[in-house]
């Protein structure tokens, strides 16, 4: 842990054992650096971090103080998924087009989104790169390293890899349209349509939707929502259904936050290994975690080149540029051949501005200022719900990505609720587009990438109300 | 007929008699203009056309010669293809990334190519428009008109269609990463793994390729290397194999360049439409037509919805930039839904950048440039396959694109050639990696998009040596 953690963590337990009352100051950065021993940065850090966590706030010109008592916070979820462990063919996509075309208009609240807020990004940086890349692009730039991606772009990106102690070298990574692109790659290069695939429960309904797309059959897995898929559960399902892929999201799942612990991650790794199974590792999310405490991504382990990591800048650094990779192991040749047949290449200037932008150094700036945001944004949705929603709630506490997952009580339906919040121009997601058994009735997936406005704050009070109702 | 092509009929007919010899001066423009009583852009219209053609050449500041006898040209090829009717799966994947892989290298001569000389392209311009467009991104555009695409460039696009007789409206287009993708998802809405799909023989790989991974059986139907498919044969493919779609080049198709005349386009949508059969029209060529004569795709004619008229930016204005679009008929929201789960979405600032440069109204005025470059190109290309290639040969001269297809003599192996000539360094497209029943043996598509230098003519020379041996 680090220090600015430990420190943090103190004054929290201060804070519920009542030594630090509601209103009461805390000790001034210099106090506390001279009482410590340690480095006015750590000090700012762990106040940061109990803001985020809301249990202090800054007042302008005077310091921060302990918050007012605050609402308790609804339970969280504590029980993995139970899935009836069958194997069966994908029917999901049109319930999930119906739920997300009546969410894409500007003016919809935007608890059911699956992007955060575009204002969250360096656009306009990204931008003054991107104008220097089109203006002097090399012509035959255009036609070089056409179908994995431009070798500079992979150069950096596989440097970032080796930082988080991931072996990658430009030559293993195909670059792609988005994070998707890369997935239908994977899932095209390791099955066949019938084939069985193992996905976590819930899971990303795009994962749903590609199967579907693709012919296979989904086998959903009991997943914790903090800890993830449960190991055993999966040996056992490889041994009952011979898939021939599992394609899960080891990190900030999507839609429960759920994160591998690293022993896990590596167990998780071992395991498939000794079945020879390809994981399909969806790791979008990766870059967005909290805390110090950062799990490497299931290809970190991979020894056997049976590990297809797929990730993208989409929601980190440059959305709408539709710029992601695959670093699909020995797989890699039949990716690179798929993408060439799939959709060729990749846009090139955006490619060469993303290269530019991280030479020049800001993205590790860009990312802590990011985090930050989003740790404080799901403090602040937290005690939303908390506020709004009723008795009975749980909900989850990720370390990171932007999105709870909120179990209401188990009469409560919420397809209802999402389409009365459509008709009230609020979008929300609701459980059962996440399964291929329709599941999760009573659960909500909310996106808290978007800053808590009287706006937000109103729709979240109107999903309360309508999780409160007893449903038509 | 415009003035201008009747006018430089009439010098050819003058030069091809006799009346105008060898060396001799054409008459200047203004005693044409006075001559004739046209216009001077008429005259010197005619007189580029007749460079094209080889008849004439320019001398600085002095006029038009009539060029020395020029080798008399090898014939066209002048029969339909014959495939056998039968219904096959396709399995030509692994040669043509054999093939296309010993042809990636920048120094290889790119008479295998399937692409332009990039410097053919106004990529500053479209620079400067991306740069523009780059720093201003609204940030909520990122996340606005996802999946359809940018509306100001699907306007721009329909604008297009509707000058060239095409009723289409920004409605009616998905833009897509290439027109690569737009075929992907307009064989994925219209078929289903097993079904049969038509294509010309020969027809474009990566047609093939698409198939072989949809799971999907060829039928190759007999086409004309100047007029197209023949539409007898296709009636007669359609009853004996039930297909589910038509895959087909209707203008300069790839790899023989040839365009169905109008009347036969609008007697090919009214055979499809009696079938209620879907055309997949893949019409990336359309815009680079040579004469004046520029015959309507198929769209034009399509009142039923039947037709997915699929093209790109990637041949005429942007390489690299990846844009291109799908105008699906009744199948645009089956299109679009697959295009969110395929890729999501298309490159934003390069949709933005391409609006810009189409709103700025220089792109008609490249057209014109583009078009006569690759018309002397066409034409430069053609008398060094006369000099070069041995007797026996026949070679297609269509009327647009940027594709020579050459038949030489029955016993010669084109894969043989291609594999010497890649030793060599020159890479050159054999003829049966243009058939799922690898038909074409003694075939080879030449690119023509690149200026006739030494280098390439050196390299034509050694592709002619090769077609003149009797093969290993």
């Amino acid at each position: 842990m680090k220090r600015y953690q430990a420190l943090a963590d103190d004054i929290a337990r201060s804070i519920r054992q009542g030594l630090l009352r509601p209103g009461q100051r805390l000790p001034s950065v210099r106090e506390t650096r001279a009482a410590r021993g340690v480095s006015a940065a750590t000090v700012f850090q762990a106040y940061y971090l109990l803001e985020a966590q809301g249990l202090v706030q800054p007042r302008p010109r005077s310091g921060y103080y302990v918050r007012a008592a605050p609402e308790p916070l609804p339970p969280e979820p504590d029980a993995a998924s139970a899935p009836d462990g069958e194997s069966r063919p994908v029917d999901v996509s049109a319930l999930v087009f119906e739920v997300l075309e009546s969410a894409m208009a500007r003016e919809v609240v935007p608890l059911g989104s699956a992007f955060l807020s575009p204002a969250l990004f360096p656009l306009a940086r990204l931008g003054r790169a991107m104008a220097h890349e089109a203006v002097h692009l090399d012509p035959r730039s255009t036609v070089d390293d056409l179908t994995p991606g431009k070798s500079e772009l992979r150069r950096h990106i596989a440097l970032r890899y080796r930082v988080e102690g991931v072996d990658l070298g430009a030559g293993d990574l195909v670059i792609c349209n988005g994070a998707i692109e890369a997935l239908n790659l994977c899932i095209a290069a390791t099955t066949r349509p019938g084939d069985a695939v193992l996905v976590e429960s819930p899971c990303f309904y795009v994962a749903l939707q590609t199967l579907e797309r693709y012919g296979l059959r989904a086998v959903e897995v009991p997943t914790h929502p903090r800890e993830g898929i449960d190991l055993g559960a999966l040996d056992a399902a490889i041994r009952r259904h011979a898939p021939k892929a599992c394609w899960l999201m080891t990190r900030f799942q999507n839609p429960l936050g759920a994160s591998l612990p690293e022993a896990k991650t590596r167990e998780l790794v071992e395991l498939l290994a000794r079945h020879e199974l390809p994981l399909i590792e969806d790791d979008v999310y990766g870059e967005l975690h909290f805390g110090a405490q950062r799990p490497r991504p299931a290809k970190a382990f991979d020894t056997r080149g049976l590990v297809l990591h797929c990730s993208s800048f989409s929601k980190t650094l440059a959305p709408g540029y539709r710029i992601g990779w695959a670093a699909p192991g020995r797989y890699a040749q039949q990716v690179a051949r798929l993408k060439l047949t799939h959709t060729l290449a990749t846009c090139v200037p955006a490619q060469l501005a993303i290269a530019r932008y991280l030479q020049r150094g800001s993205y590790e700036r860009h990312l802590r200022g990011l985090r930050k945001t989003l740790a404080q944004q799901q403090a602040a949705y937290l005690r939303a719900v908390a506020q709004h929603f009723p008795a009975g709630t749980r909900v989850t506490r990720p370390d990171g990505g932007y999105f709870l997952w909120i179990e209401l009580p188990p009469d409560r339906d919420a397809l209802w609720i999402q389409r009365q919040a459509a008709q009230r121009g609020i979008s929300v997601a609701p459980g059962p587009i996440f399964s291929a058994h329709r599941g999760y009735r009573h659960c909500l997936r909310l996106n808290y990438g978007h800053p808590l406005d009287d706006r937000v704050d109103a729709g979240l009070r109107v999903l309360g109300e309508l999780s409160a109702a007893r449903s038509g």
